[in-house]
């Protein structure tokens, strides 16, 4: 079944068929949709079906953000989960991310789990390194799920405990060694780390090697840069990234053709990223 | 309005009426409900409303961990509401803290917001502090809600990261440190502390003072102590804690006297905290 697939090789697949690092976000904020799909029943699902299909040869992975369902109550969700059956069933070789940033003690996990991987059917989430690897362990137990951990984020304020110096190293690279060497068993983690922190990213990269892959927000209207983060990130088989942009392609145009402007801000956005690889 | 009181306002007098501290968490794991709850259309709400009903005079807060409704899906989610309009109609001088351990950067918090204060309309909510306070400005803006900051968590593995040493503290003490000294200018800011950690905890009592509350998972199946807790953890007012009991009081029975169980399962316990105050 290819929902079965790793992630790690479900996204390899998609990484080649369609030639692209990109993943685009799709996260509706629902004050931002071009009226026309902002009236119908099931806006969210409407909006991200169109920008599906405008961009399906265009990715390696969609993104959901959780947080854009959530605000819609359980009404949200469950156009979260047609949104992923819509994807799963249409374009099964594409990997889908839940960005929900989850991370409780061990059993709690257990309902983040049914919510994320049974009931969504998501092929990766994010999660929050803060309690440890000890508490993650039914997440890190999945080995055809990519668990991706937040290492270096791309906000400002990233390195209020990020960059404070433990073990003669700031935080967040022990947070990548950890990962690395310790919580990786099932090689099935990835990294968070912000397009708008490329030395940092070139930091890690020397730390955890060309074995593990980066999602890396941030791109686009945060500001990050496409050539410093293939630079720094990059394995030295050019790949090894995924490089997030949701509102930049998703909002390129609040009118009627807002999915074709997403497929031509996305195209661009390849295009670019190919230059470096 | 009762429902947009101060957290801090609606726990001191909840603490007061029912003169407790205790806090039980409506964490309904599905498979552990009684048959006769189980088989019904609604079997967590209506689980809640029976402990809640049976518990509301011995109470200072109700805790809902989210993932136990997640894990059922956008029904779930359903059930969350219903169990908040429930409490807050039924029972509208007890807070009720959304157990969500949330974190995004700037903006996307907006959508938790959405979710856990307009949709479900808590009155607190627990966040991971990685992403730092910046990150977390949003939430920190809310000055009726009660913001529950992870510091010292209460599982075995909660030293990987937190008790790294930062300026020669461990993490989770710079935590504390920076959560009372710079995020906590709305005085809405509180600390997750685990009972298992007691030692941990006298230190974080005197890092920041009497003049925030802790929530204290971990008594009952974790193995945490009451008598150490108020030892370590106490103001020396013999309050400043909200000591949250979960699967120990709402699984004390299977059977169809569930309720009355998880009644007799907190009156102990409220005793046995209110030898120590």
């Amino acid at each position: 079944m290819i929902d079965k697939m790793r992630f790690a090789k479900k996204l390899a697949s998609a990484v080649a068929n369609n030639n692209s690092l990109l993943c685009v976000g799709l996260d509706p904020d629902l004050a931002k949709l071009p009226t026309s799909i902002a009236r119908g029943e099931n806006p969210l699902l409407e909006f991200n079906k169109a920008i599906v299909d405008a961009t399906a040869d265009l990715v390696c992975a969609y993104k959901l953000n959780s947080a854009m369902y959530e605000a819609e109550g359980s009404h949200g969700i469950d156009q979260l989960k047609q949104t992923s059956v819509y994807v799963t069933s249409k374009y099964p070789n594409i990997p889908i991310i839940m960005d929900a940033k989850r991370a409780d003690i061990g059993n709690t996990n257990n309902g983040y789990i049914s919510y994320t991987f049974d009931y969504l059917n998501m092929d990766a989430v994010t999660l929050h390194p803060y309690l440890g690897g000890e508490a993650l362990q039914p997440f890190l137990d999945l080995k055809e799920k990519g668990l991706i951990i937040l290492c270096r984020t791309s906000n400002d304020g990233a390195g209020e405990f990020q960059d404070l110096i433990v073990k003669s190293e700031p935080l967040y690279q022990r947070v990548a060694r950890q990962v690395s060497d310790k919580w990786n068993e099932n090689n099935n983690c990835l990294l968070v780390i912000g397009a708008t922190y490329p030395e940092e990213m070139k930091i890690i990269r020397d730390i955890v090697g060309d074995n593990m892959t980066f999602l890396v927000p941030g791109v686009g209207v945060q500001g990050g840069s496409v050539a410093d983060v293939m630079k720094a990130g990059a394995t030295s088989g050019g790949d090894g990234l995924i490089i997030n942009s949701s509102r930049g392609i998703i909002f390129a145009s609040n009118g009627d053709d807002f999915a074709e402007a997403a497929r031509n801000e996305a195209l661009k956005l390849v295009d670019e990223i190919n230059q470096y690889r």
